[in-house]
């Protein structure tokens, strides 16, 4: 059992070459005799230590106090130290095997002497009861590599809320010497506009034939996509990929230029065959050089910073006035008799919020 | 001069067949010995009289608390009577003539028999001091109109808060009688997500060509479109059009389906020669009959209803919060900080709740 292995390993304090799964980290803060305390994680963390990098995302995913203000802590010692990863947003149409291809990309990598974090950000990862088993069990090869870390999705809470714990992840990662950083996402909800907020590069994986696999993505994120990636392209399927290449080139060119003068293009991969997988890397390192070059680089990432500063504050402001047990009752109320036409929308806001601001 | 008789009219209390500019309708509220009353602007509304109707939507874009209470009054009174209209966003490629295009559907729509209510929400209204002048100059046949009522967009505020007036204004100009509303955008920002949520259907107007004149227009609108409309459609423009139209139906297939279940399609136009208007209006009305047959026009706009009343709270608890002189320079340092990397956006993001929860 891997699982059990792992998780021994991580009581014994060893560096266990697997990356540690969620549940091994939680047992690894509950039943060590002292609780991981923030300088001790600062200096695991630093000096490459998994599981106590695992165990510090553990922190970050908690909803306990005492444990969001450690991990506050333990983020703000590691920033000095944070910010030297390539940030990628991996985007897959459901239905498409992300996981061969993260492998591929990733195994890639790591042959090269990169260091490489694939967190998630999956908002239906909740009913799932989360996916680290199944990307575990499906990305066997590369989380067996030392210098691989795979991470779920956060289980719970908000959107808002879980992206907000992957950004701060990110952080933590980056001090940990990963130069390489993945954030993927089923693209079907609002996440993808939160990857994008923290990501350098946002690539969107998807199958040939612009048909019935589109089902399900939303509208609007093909415009955000940096690179569209054109996975399975071989056997039979090698016509079908080409056509798509070229329709999607042609879908591509004629939406509106880019902020970062980059032109988005569409790359044909079988991550199955090995094909096409330096492409994608060559690409991205195009793009940072580009980007770089301009100053959109460093632009985006001060303008991603804000944005978080921000969003944060709107998380917990919205958090603050709808994690009411009182207030959600009469928050449905409302909504029906807005719904039947009963009340204006506004009227209803100014209502809920006169009581709110009131108190 | 126009501007003078339709104000003097106005101050007379007679019904004008022009449409009333902003400065008249405040000319309206302030002049006149009485202030309007609720009963007297409901009934005003409901009677169809423009003027009235314009000084109620003076009301709701009034910052003033008592204008914004009594706006509310006339609202909830006004709700009943409202939901009957086509709801029309059009968003325009910055450098597209939207005038001739607006005045062209606009004017086949009167000689229908239709009402039309034409808004606006330009978050550049502020800088350039107002597009009413220009609209109307620009449209100078559709504001000649006794059915036609041009109203230029709300000239201050966060775009959330003209969004929001814009949305309130709808209630009015229907239970006003009007049965086609048009909301127009410059397709620049945020404000065509604001716009697509609170429309039934979406227009998207470009020029032949998708060259520079896509510049400017913002990435992932295009996806939004329930049509686009090519213009100018005439003269040497013909074959260039052509070859656009052919072009953006592949790249409209290329993208995923539409919730609405409805097939996005490109429409050649000429305003000037007023060719493909009318065809424009039977793509509307063939979408409304497919979604009202679906149920997805009810649920959309049932929809809609509940955002609103979501956004309208969010927008207050980020007034609350960012509203405060002290607050706001704080806000200016730490986002410095963050951006120099010296905090991270959560810690600061932190430190001003703790601040603002404390109090």
């Amino acid at each position: 059992m891997t699982k059990n292995k792992s998780a021994l390993n991580v009581m014994k304090g060893i560096d266990v070459p697997e990356t540690v799964s969620k549940d091994a980290a939680k047992r690894f803060l509950s039943k060590r005799k002292k609780e991981l305390k923030v300088d001790e994680a600062v200096e695991g963390i630093l000096s490459g230590n998994i599981s106590i990098l695992s165990a510090a995302i553990t922190l970050i995913e908690s909803n306990l106090p005492k444990h969001q203000k450690k991990a506050a802590q333990i983020i703000e010692k590691c920033l000095p130290y944070s910010g030297n990863s390539v940030r990628i947003g991996i985007t897959v149409v459901p239905g498409v095997g992300k996981s061969t291809f993260i492998e591929a990309l990733g195994l890639y990598l790591i042959n090269k002497g990169h260091k490489l974090a694939v967190l998630a950000i999956d908002p239906s990862s909740e009913q799932s009861g989360g996916s680290i088993l199944g990307d575990k069990t499906r990305m066997e090869q590369l989380s067996a590599e030392k210098n691989a870390f795979i991470r779920p999705s956060p289980s719970s809470g908000s959107l808002g809320g879980v992206a907000r714990k992957t950004r701060e992840s990110i952080i933590l990662c980056e001090a940990a010497g990963f130069d390489t950083v993945f954030i993927e996402t089923v693209g079907v909800g609002q996440s993808e506009t939160k990857v994008h907020s923290m990501v350098d590069f946002f690539l969107l994986l998807m199958l040939a034939g612009a048909g019935d696999e589109l089902q399900g993505i939303k509208r609007g994120i093909m415009e955000m996509a940096d690179t569209i990636i054109i996975n399975k392209a071989d056997g039979n399927n090698i016509d079908k990929a080409n056509l798509a290449k070229k329709e999607y080139e042609n879908a591509l060119h004629m939406f509106p230029p880019t902020e970062s003068g980059w032109t988005p293009n569409v790359l044909l991969t079988s991550a199955l065959q090995n094909f096409g997988i330096e492409d994608v890397w060559l690409t991205i390192k195009k793009y940072l050089e580009l980007t770089k070059k301009s100053g959109y680089w460093l632009q985006r990432r001060n303008n991603q910073a804000k944005y978080w500063m921000h969003e944060t504050i709107l998380e917990s402001l919205k958090n603050n006035f709808y994690n009411n047990t009182k207030r959600k009752k009469l928050i449905k109320d409302f909504e029906r008799k807005v719904q039947q036409g009963k009340i204006s929308p506004f009227e209803a806001a100014h209502m809920l919020l006169n009581k709110y601001f009131s108190k």
